[in-house]
């Protein structure tokens, strides 16, 4: 039925290889009086920096930010990360880096396949509009633009011209069965065929305590997943091995991540076209001659059967009963064509297009023996259509799960099984205790609406981390962003899009690329967990003073960094 | 009647000479890295900086910041400045600044004279609250302290420690009579007894336009003296000739920035003892044996006379009749001694208390020929308070002008002559206009409540200035801040106070130094003449889009100085 029409342009701009390899950054539109680099001692230098700061290319770091060697506390099966920059006066070429095995005084090893350093790349971004927050049309011309570091890359040289600055992420993944001890280790950076003479020694403090598996993670993680967006810059035909063989690495970076939900489209389009890529419908709908309805499962049974396989197997959210335009499209047996009726929640027409969906969907989900763990989703509508299409939904089978990203309402708190309110809008703690009792996720989001604590592309590092800190704080059960991977059209190059902040639309790049928003994402996540094991032992007293700082309005008064820092330091100490 | 008390400890820490020299700077309670210095080339470096950045004395400055040249635009009679900064790996004795005069091409010049250096200095500071705000009782150890840059001395020489940055404000004032042109000049530094290598070279291109001196500025500027202040630490005994000596070069600051009122209290301590210093009576209240009232002007005539003398003269505010404690003192004489009343506006015994003495005092005003610019000033109290003593002063004398300082009142918008109301608050743009109109001055104000924009000693220092674009966005007539010089303890060198943030109760050192603060808020002052002129000219139309986005949501998206720039350029080209 309805087809997506791929670019010829980006066709040629993209080849499948170019998506793993090395690849132009932008140039900066910024003016850069390269003076400042005067100062700068001649050579090259290689310090540990701060991962709450993204560093400018263009300029030597901010001293203040220096370090010669890193500390790292973790628990056992914990990622931690650093950030080091090499910054220097003469060109570099082939740098590249060694870390290898660290080591404790016992002889106990965290092997070198469990450091990782990423080098960071620049991709362009711009700014919050004049109100402050990131929604809205907007014309490049209109904002100031600038490239800054964020994707972080798996390429293992790189080149870095005369005067510029290369920041590297360093990621250490304990692995689950470390012996607790202090863990030395040390980074070594190559340019040119040589050493450089600097090396930045650093120690992996790991404790007794263990984090579980991802999988095992109680924090409620959903980031909405666009299948469509990896056909289009994989090249590959929609739900075809390749498409699949294309997503698993993606999918696999979320489901380490913790991720809990599958975002499933049953029908067409369900959000008015407004990303570069449109959802497809996963579930076929066809008016028959006679007038009956014949619903194809086929690509929604690949796909969630494709996500049980990377482990992201505990949620199915289905978009949706009430898109933003009130179109439902089909395939017409008798006209032989596609298209759509608009219908409005309440209406005769609404219950008669949905009702024998509904209920063939839900016998489909009973024999996949996914029922149970299937919500109806919906994303803010008017209060009124949400309840008539509940109310239409329950008429069908009173045990469907119903899902709801949007405003706080308190009449709908007891209808909601997954219900994600607005960050700075929240649940009663009467409300937050019995939806936990009942084992309903209670969560919040962010999207453009929010100015700060976000995770777009120039948003600082650390309003990431501060999310899952938020939650541990409110008793969230987690989080939802509405874009995983919302590719733009060339999102490894320039995050800005047609609408919102740039980098609002996805958190993780072309060529299973991570980013520094997502790697502090996760470290936010762990924290979450800590606190909710350390709480179930009682132990978690004297985090709690801190913890309750962790409010939208105190980031006006302190960046999320310093909040972030002196929380983790209070919690490495417990 | 009632003694200030002098603490004995510190009339020892202070003496007369110590004000206007050198002094020692408290340690910075930061650990810091020494090895970013590393990165430093050795030696002695020496930049153009930003206005709009506090240096870090510990911390090389920002790369990005630093330009080897200098570009200002300034009208006939301006003053502007920019920043440069001293960074050493080696230390520095007796650096001293060689600026001199500037030249253009026709060999016109500016003076050496109108070309100040000053070195910056560092007081301690604190931080905003965990909700966002500087308002609150505080101690020292619930709140990170740092050094910052604010004060910018007098002294001409000063040392520099290795490893230290000292940055170092540049003023230069155009002198009204100079020919339009575009006038180079260089700054040469110099230290242990010979010049430093690095020469900068500026310029200043002098348009044809001249800005009015400032007694003809039309903003209506209020910043509150207090004279108390300036007795406690120069040590003089109240309103005496001495006091009255100390505090000119502070008033005359004042007076240079276009201040247009004189803060006069009518009653012992209008607010609570909440400052260091107590506000004394400028009027002394004595119930006579016969029951009948005396009041002595004398000091309220000798301060004001002063005022006039340095060219403060535009209005008198006389606080307060609503002092937040209801406590009227005065002397009895049958008692023979000092005791107050606590009375309520709306009540007989308010009424009999302040009838006899408005009376008095309008008819003590128009024999001094002062009634016409003297306000009988309030500051935020209920409303009914508010009109019960408007009431009351008007049925004294239906000319007396009364001036507020508060909440936007709808019902008050026709009764106060001067009025002016917190920032993020407005009036209609009718109510401006007919205010306007009758030339009445409808001003905003920052306080404690703001946690930006505003004038902390950690506040950025761009904020200062854009109280005056946000003023002609607005219309505003001008800007009122509670505290010029209300000193803490120890005021050169830490900021903080037992309440509030940092910096809230003085904009200007002891030892008549100014700070980035005061001069940056002269130049948005400066810039909303500017404005004015040019729209009276019809010629600011292409500014005005620019000077929308002076909204106090806006410094969410933005940072002011970023603001303040754009809006700076496109000015210097009309």
């Amino acid at each position: 039925m309805i087809k997506h029409v791929y670019s010829l342009a980006l066709l040629a701009a993209l080849s499948l290889p170019a998506l793993a390899q090395d690849y132009k950054e932008l140039p900066d539109p910024r003016r850069v009086d390269p003076v400042a680099w005067n100062a700068v001692k001649p050579g090259t230098h290689v310090y540990f920096g701060s991962a709450d700061i993204r560093y400018d290319k263009l300029y030597a770091p901010e001293a203040a930010s220096l370090r010669r060697s890193w500390e790292g506390h973790a628990w056992k099966g914990e990622r931690v990360h650093t950030q080091f920059v090499v910054f220097t006066t003469t060109p570099l070429q082939n740098v590249s880096i060694e870390t290898g095995a660290l080591r404790d005084a016992q002889g106990h090893t965290i092997p070198a396949t469990a450091v990782k350093p990423g080098f960071l790349r620049y991709v362009m971004t711009d700014e919050l509009n004049a109100e402050g927050g990131g929604c809205g049309h907007r014309k490049p011309q209109d904002f100031d633009s600038s490239l800054v570091a964020d994707a972080i890359d798996n390429i293992s040289t790189i080149n870095i011209g005369a005067r510029q600055t290369q920041p590297v992420w360093l990621s250490v993944r304990v692995p689950a069965n470390t012996a607790p001890g202090v863990y030395k280790g040390q980074v070594r950076v190559k340019a040119n065929g040589r050493y450089l003479p600097d090396v930045l020694p650093y120690q992996v403090t790991v404790s007794s305590r263990t984090l579980p598996a991802p999988k095992d993670w109680a924090f409620h993680l959903d980031l909405w997943q666009s299948p469509y967006a990896v056909a289009r810059v994989h090249q590959t035909p929609v739900w075809s091995q390749q498409h699949l063989d294309a997503m698993r690495p993606y999918m696999q970076m979320l489901a380490d991540a913790g991720q809990k939900v599958v975002t499933a489209s049953i029908i067409y389009d369900p959000w008015n076209s407004q990303t570069e890529d449109i959802y497809g419908d996963m579930v076929k709908w066809t008016k028959k001659k006679d007038g009956s309805w014949h619903y194809d499962y086929s690509v929604f049974d690949k796909w969630v059967s494709f996500m049980e396989s990377v482990g992201i197997d505990k949620q199915i959210a289905c978009y949706s009963m009430i898109p933003w335009n009130l179109k439902f499209y089909y395939h017409d047996e008798v006209a032989r064509r596609d298209t759509f009726i608009v219908a409005k929640p309440g209406t005769a027409e609404y219950d008669a297009h949905w009702r024998p969906m509904l209920a063939d969907f839900a016998k489909h989900l009973q024999a996949k023996g996914w029922f149970d763990k299937t919500c109806i989703a919906m994303d803010e509508r008017p209060m009124e259509a949400m309840q008539h299409a509940i109310k239409l939904i329950r008429s069908v089978n009173k045990d469907f799960k119903v899902s709801l990203a949007g405003l706080y309402h308190k009449e709908l708190v007891n209808d909601i099984y997954d219900y994600c309110v607005a960050a700075g809008s929240d649940f009663t703690k009467e409300e937050h205790r019995e939806r936990a009792e009942k084992g309903w996720p209670s969560t919040f989001y962010t999207c453009c609406t929010e100015g700060f604590p976000n995770t777009f592309t120039f948003s600082p590092p650390a309003e990431a981390a501060w999310m899952g800190w938020h939650a541990a704080n409110r008793n969230y059960s987690g989080y939802l962003r509405w874009a995983y991977n919302c590719w733009v059209k060339n999102p490894l190059q320039d995050s800005r899009f047609r609408t919102w902040a740039a980098g609002d639309t996805y958190l993780v790049y072309p060529g299973a690329r991570t980013s520094i928003r997502f790697e502090r994402l996760i470290e936010g996540i762990q924290a979450y967990e800590k606190v909710r094991i350390l709480r179930a032992e009682g132990k978690a007293g004297p985090l709690e003073g801190i913890l309750k700082k962790f409010e939208i309005n105190a980031l006006k008064a302190k960046p999320a960094g310093e909040m972030v820092t002196t929380v983790s330091e209070a919690l490495n100490k417990l």
